[in-house]
């Protein structure tokens, strides 16, 4: 069933550009060596249905995560990578040293197999590490007070020029149950919060191709991918493609959560051609390592593959240190027991041994590898739920308490931290996770696995957890981990890495609009008047799909000329309300008088007009 | 584009049984004749993985419209519809009579029209009406303290046997929002409900063949899927099929929103084969006799729609009354102005008149025809938001307030009532209008389009949308109006109709949950134990859509045999979590001690065994 793995040829990387949009670049004032990629969406003019009289609508600027793909002035070729934006100023901080040889017994054990040789990325980069003594986090540097151009990145980024543009509503106020979200991200802003630990930029050191990216609850909402081969399926390019892909379509970050063979070159190929950062589960690797018996697993495999990876550039690691030996007989009860592949693994591991993890017991020592190469926790929840009637448990609960004491000792190192979170979770049961989350890990990033809603839809389980994954990130949550159809059933294809992608993508910017983050509702309704307005194209464009919103408009109108037509197939031209409201409005435009007085002078007139000139306005 | 209309051949209609589902038919104990359908789904047995012992799982019983399609024993032909399992209740009231001709112009016009011969349905029943005085709305028998046949019918029909049900765990307690959800529905309960206005039996008397259904916030969520031809598109055969399969996937009512030529005749055919009731907007047709002049729409031609469509078995109408003229000028400034096609249609027709619009004018004659034939009110928010920025504006809660003086006339005349509600809001702003409408309209239920929490997202509205509607049944909503992922594109096809209609079947379920309906976590706690222990064919039986979850299981590993393997593709043997997690439990019972006995005691003589003995584990 597994096909033989090769290098990729780089035949299947997406790298067309969205539709009547333009990469633009906005500089650093307090690093102008920075140049931080957005995409712009020019749009028509709206036509005035009287006089046909033109006016233009300012172009969009949004959120833009796909990276040099979709600039056309950028040469791509998987086999060199993509552009190195963050290498000088990592090297610039003069804190780091370039190692001849990579750190890891096992990496070097790879290196010398010829047999891999056709696989490997062959543009292998001489692996950073902090000095002796010194500890490269930006938390680390924010604690300083330095705001290094990682944070100046994000500051401009989350901005999305929004001051800069004409609004077209006023936004409603949100509701954001106490997050502290100011109008505009200042640099210095965003060191505050990474400082004190409420957000996080992950940056390793040997990462330098991923455009800077921050989670946390007062920026906007980001969501992850999950990509990986298994044991059963697909090859090393298709892996790089899903990468490109999700981050075509919105991921912000991706999680390579490969369980199959050559793992190790897979990663390197990914992560040297990815624009976003890239997370994993290092006990997934370790656990290939002993065959796949948990109970074999020892401090020291698990070590030199944290040291493996993170030299390869991950920006973040899983780490199931939450999981300790208590705990796991609390599981017993549950429908599902332990669902998290890493928790089970460290619970087995508990089990056979009857002693705390190795990973709870050498956390420090975790700790000190990661601010080496600024590798950031994601503190995996072993324990979380697996079906509705195992949600917020008495083990979930005591895992999340144990987090956030690892939390102050991540942060007592600056070593950036984020949390995990459920799951499965009915609604009504779902604040109280982020609210627990919130008070046990002292306000650290939330990024949660849906939640899902209800367990009877597989199949559509990116639904079921979409609904949980905007709530959870209006009450705060800083990273939605996708789900895609597939899951529960088998291996996400592209196609349902791109509609895991967007639906995550559609429920971080609800969740966004619900906080009220300045600025959010603007794509809204740049879009809605366009829709509006019949701007077919524009509503098209400034779809987070354009393509499938252009391709499900075409089954039914298909021509050419249907998009600019004033009227859908859903309703046909009589009925189509829009229509019938924009006669309404150019009905009181034409006559030079407000609507109030409209309706208080002449009416009998004014109807009789209407009936004569009301009717000839279809265009 | 058109297709000419003809005939339904019905070679189309879906007529399958759910695998593993037998039909079961519960009687009535107050209505002895009264056999409510379920659907019942058979589970394999459970088998321990030590001993090889099986052990039962009971079959789980679940709401079922699809009607007699999925009953092998019931003959489906539409040339003469389906069973009317109704009438004999009907007639035995003794307050109908059976008209010889029927009593609307238009209707005996279409009648008479030999070209139309070749598409009409040619079984047609005499239209049954109240005798003169009497009032047949359910609404009424309720207020006289009479438990229908209907209302026993949906009492048995909401508990779905749970009291029968072996429960696999103890269901979360709900936040219910001030709902008054009994642990069993009993007859007198749905009486009181319906006599107080706070639930609906929409129940046409000519539209027998619906099997009773309920609306309220005490019941379980509702959905309503849309169907209708256009003036592009579609066929009558297309449109019964669409009815059919809508109600296979799990819609519990349909509106047929038809525009386009023949709806008259198209209308005859899907009520004639839909086993719930049916809804439509009697506007769009009254539009249609005046050739798309709103302006020339009167009370008459109105009027004699609402009796055309009465006769034929209409079990509820749309209608826009709450669309005052003083409302319409409160839209000019609104990014979107009026979505809504009735309310966009009402308002053009208060502008060219200056005057109220016939349906508020006219109400109480409205409600006289209601009654005369147990017709329900939705009384249409044809103001509603049609974008985020519009949401909760002015002009849609001064039509809420509308909406509810009309309620209490409708309740002054026994005519079962329910309100219409939004469209596009976002998150944080949905619950004011559960809010506003319970207080408004004195707990009538209600019923949401959505809404939708984002507009950016076109082709996946029916995911932002099924975030809202999720929520907002959480609220209180009472039935929920689906989206499908061709909103505001183009006319939905069947598969979208059926991705909208299981989008909002997991919604309405996620609420019911949320709501903490008895029993309604008793499915997903046996699709969870299914998946926990491997049991792939129950996990897909006892999905929304069982066709889809084993159709994209199958795409990775379509072996029979991975259907009874311990992993899936996702992880693949070694990294299942489930697996391991299984063997944590197994290990435990096996030593037949408690988990914190295990812990307690000869911990390293309990490693060792595990060692030993827990790699033995797999199967």
């Amino acid at each position: 069933m597994k096909k033989k793995d090769t290098a990729p040829q780089g035949n299947v990387i997406s790298t067309t550009p969205f539709p009547n949009s333009k990469k633009i670049y906005v500089k650093g004032t307090i690093h102008p060596q920075i140049s931080v990629a957005m995409r712009e969406i020019s749009l028509e003019d709206t036509t005035d249905s009287f006089t046909g009289k033109k006016t233009p609508n300012q172009p969009v600027t949004v959120y833009d995560t796909s990276g040099p793909y979709t600039d056309p002035s950028k040469e791509i070729n998987v086999h060199n990578g993509i552009q190195r934006i963050r290498e000088q100023w990592i090297l610039d901080r003069g804190d780091i040293e370039e190692l001849d040889s990579f750190s890891s017994e096992y990496c070097n054990q790879r290196l010398r197999d010829t047999s891999l040789d056709h696989l490997r990325f062959n543009h292998l980069h001489k692996p950073k590490r902090a000095k002796a003594g010194k500890n490269v986090s930006q938390m680390h540097y924010a604690k300083q007070g330095i705001i290094t151009p990682e944070m100046e990145y994000v500051a401009i980024r989350e901005n999305q020029k929004i001051q800069e543009a004409k609004r077209l509503s006023k936004q409603h106020p949100g509701q954001d149950f106490g997050a502290s979200i100011p109008d505009v991200i200042t640099p210095e802003f965003v060191r505050e919060e990474v400082a004190r630990g409420r957000a996080v930029i992950p940056s390793n050191v040997n990462h330098p191709e991923a455009e800077p990216m921050i989670l946390g609850r007062n920026f906007l909402v980001k969501i992850n991918a999950n990509i990986g081969n298994s044991a059963t399926t697909s090859s090393i390019e298709e892996e790089v493609e899903k990468a490109v892909w999700a981050c075509r379509w919105g991921a912000d970050n991706i999680m390579d959560l490969s369980t199959g063979q050559n793992i190790h070159e897979t990663r390197e190929w990914i992560i040297r051609n990815s624009p976003v950062p890239i997370g994993t589960v290092p006990i997934y690797q370790a656990l290939e390592k002993v065959n796949g018996k948990a109970e074999y697993l020892t401090w020291e495999i698990f070590r030199d593959t944290l040291i493996e990876q993170a030299e390869q550039g991950v920006d973040y690691f899983t780490i199931h240190a939450g999981v300790r030996l208590a705990y796991v007989p609390m599981t017993a009860k549950r429908i599902t027991g332990i669902v998290s592949r890493g928790g089970s693994i460290m619970a087995k591991w508990c089990l056979a041994h009857h002693k705390e993890s190795f990973l709870y017991t050498h956390f420090e020592e975790i700790c000190e590898i990661m601010k080496s190469y600024d590798v950031a926790f994601s503190l995996g929840d072993g324990l979380r739920p697996g079906c509705i009637a195992d949600a917020n448990d008495e083990a979930q609960f005591a895992e999340l308490e144990t987090l956030g004491e690892l939390t102050k000792i991540a942060w007592k190192h600056d070593v950036q931290t984020f949390i995990e979170g459920p799951g499965h979770v009915p609604m009504h049961m779902i604040k109280a996770n982020m609210d627990k989350q919130l008070e046990a890990c002292g306000e650290a990033p939330f990024y949660t696995l849906g939640p899902l809603t209800t367990d009877i839809a597989p199949g559509y389980d990116h639904i079921t957890s979409g609904i949980g994954a905007a709530m959870i990130g209006w009450y705060g949550t800083a990273m939605l981990c996708y789900v895609t159809p597939k899951e529960h059933l088998g291996l996400p294809n592209k196609e349902d890495v791109r509609i895991g992608v967007i639906t995550y993508k559609l429920a971080a910017h609800a969740a966004d609009l619900a906080k009220g983050h300045p600025g959010a509702q603007h794509r809204d309704d740049a879009l809605s008047k366009a829709r509006f307005e019949f701007r077919w194209q524009d509503q098209f464009n400034l779809a987070l799909d354009p393509e499938r919103a252009r391709e499900y408009h075409d089954e039914t109108l298909p021509a050419e000329g249907a998009k600019i037509a004033h009227f859908c197939s859903m309703c046909g031209p009589k009925f189509c309300s829009m229509k019938i409201s924009q006669e309404v409005r150019d009905y009181a435009a034409k006559k030079e008088m407000d609507d109030q007085k409209a309706l208080a002078t002449g009416m009998q007139e004014k109807a009789e007009e209407f009936k004569e000139k009301g009717s000839e306005v279809y265009l």
